[in-house]
């Protein structure tokens, strides 16, 4: 069912952060798009958008929107993808979809290239893209697992504002702006925006990202804990998230402990480990004060790692500081390498 | 050798962030100052600065200039404390240093009031204050450690500019600005004005606070892995530390995992525990979103604490989240709880 060139493709939330980069991603990365639908919600439709150098109507996201796709890349939130995935896996397109609606579904694989690309060959039509604070630090760790073994996680996050949408990002800026002038403002959208009370986030940092859950800890920080282990297939893997946003528009910092399993494992080895890792780039070297930061890291594909230290007590124990581009490996970049590795497995339905 | 009605009391970097901060702490908290002396470098001297609504002029500090001063609070940097604090402890005075020079000289009590008040009595003249991020740390685990003990530490930091100087807090603002219209910026101080590098700090988080050492820590983080062993009594604590500074003027938080000796422990005790701690607040109540944020805690002196979860693999670890004025519990506010706590044990020298 794909075009004669290419596959044909469809972004569903064309018109949001994450769908914006999947566009721009799918041309940077010269992927086989033989024709692209651009879906949204009714509000947004009719609109346009440029695919190298076309303009692209966008059109309102219905069931029929699906019929002839190939792979259709869901951004649009979790009632959408909850809504329209399934029509458009009816209609023998592969979703990967960047919600939560799926990632913890037994038959939904829940896929970062890099880590678990095998997964793949279990796909029903739903692939899940996994939380963008997840992506970036099972990217790091994986090369680390697969030779010492991993036995511990504790991680806190310095999270973007980006990873709360567009519209959080002007609020950081407005907001900013307000305080510097000495002007009033009113916070409306950050921590979360259906949550009961919004707080300051420029010059802030807010200890919630997601709602509560019972067990005091956050959906994010619950997403962190539960997909790392489903996609590093570590189901007994000790594992802990604090999550927090910072006034930081995009990028995603971490600080994380890393218990391994083996012994023998040095700072030196886990650095040549992480050099060579797909997806990573290694900038550790304290002397000429290279570390990754998430201001450097704009725009880029890459995991940044730096600040590698043994502990000092626990000659297994490691911390790190890993950063990359929430709207990129975290979310639009990881998406279309699913897609790729889809291709590159043979495993495009229908074809 | 103190003034009728109160001690003569020196502070010296009167002009400083921190200084400023202790004259008006003096002031809230009613300190029983008879006399006065301001002093600061030759560059600021003859300033003049308001205590209890009158002028006083700011003095050059020299050795002289401590001649009858009963308790002289330091604040001027290592080297002004190295040179001058030995020459006020001659000539009779208590010294309460900022600075990191003698934190960890053996014959220096390292103190926060509420943690080890008692080891004051074993000053020799000079008493240390410690770095700010130990004492809000160390000020909300020490009542948990005294019913649970305390086997291990893992904190990641989420530090003020405010720490690095009035003069970083400027740049925070202006490369804000600068940013926010899209005009060009250079940054000159932080991370370390003294470093060979300085980076973005505004919409950024920078992992470097204070100097690299050799083993790949900064001087920071040594500095709270150090400073928090011989504050609690713990040469044996297990504690790793990443200290992270980010765009926020003044509060710092701390992202922390305890381990605690004893079994037993549950989240409600936790929270009993630190709801009736000396020098703590518990922010705690997730249902309506309330947990300590740094824009919350300008001004105030209590250390928050909130966030506060049972680790869900091991029975006896917990995270918490942790927040206080840098410039007051962080420093100045301690200063002068030291000097007051000098007092009540009646420890003023020549009195």
């Amino acid at each position: 069912m794909g075009q004669e060139n290419g596959l044909h493709i469809a972004v569903v939330g064309a018109t949001g952060a994450v769908g914006q980069q999947i566009i721009k991603t799918l041309e940077n990365r010269n992927f086989p798009v033989g024709k692209i639908t651009l879906l949204s919600s009714a509000r947004s439709a009719g609109k346009t958008a440029l695919f190298k150098g076309e303009e692209v109507t966008i059109q309102e996201a219905k069931p029929e929107s699906f019929e002839g796709v190939d792979i259709a890349l869901f951004s649009a939130g979790g009632s959408v993808s909850k809504e329209l995935a399934p029509e458009a896996v009816k209609r023998g397109a592969i979703v990967v979809d960047n919600t939560s609606a799926f990632r913890m579904d037994a038959d939904v694989p829940l896929v970062v290239p890099e880590v678990n690309e095998s997964a793949l060959h279990e796909h029903n039509g739903i692939i899940a893209n996994p939380n963008c604070s997840t992506i970036q630090m099972v990217t790091a760790l994986e090369p680390i697992r697969q030779k010492y073994g991993l036995k511990r996680v504790i991680v806190s996050t310095y999270q973007a504002v980006s990873g709360a949408g567009a519209q959080a990002v002007e609020e950081l800026y407005e907001q900013t702006r307000a305080i510097i002038n000495n002007e009033p403002y009113e916070p409306k959208i950050l921590p979360v925006r259906s949550d009961k009370k919004h707080y300051q986030i420029a010059f802030n940092a807010i200890p919630q990202i997601d709602k509560f859950q019972e067990n005091g800890y956050t959906f994010e920080e619950m997403k962190m804990i539960n997909e790392t282990k489903k996609i590093m297939g570590l189901p007994d893997l000790q594992i802990a998230a604090t999550c927090v946003r910072l006034p930081v528009a995009t990028g995603h910092s971490e600080s994380v402990y890393i218990e391994v399993e083996k012994d023998g494992l040095t700072v030196q080895e886990c650095k040549e480990i992480l050099a060579g890792a797909p997806g990573v780039e290694l900038q550790d070297d304290i002397e000429n004060q290279i570390y990754p930061m998430p201001a450097d890291c704009v725009g880029k594909y890459e995991v940044f790692v730096g600040r590698i230290r043994q502990d000092l007590n626990k000659a297994n124990g490691f911390h790190m500081w890993i950063v990359s581009d929430n709207l990129l490996k975290g979310a639009a970049l990881n998406t279309v390498q699913i897609a790729e590795s889809l291709i590159k497995l043979n495993l495009i339905r229908n074809k």
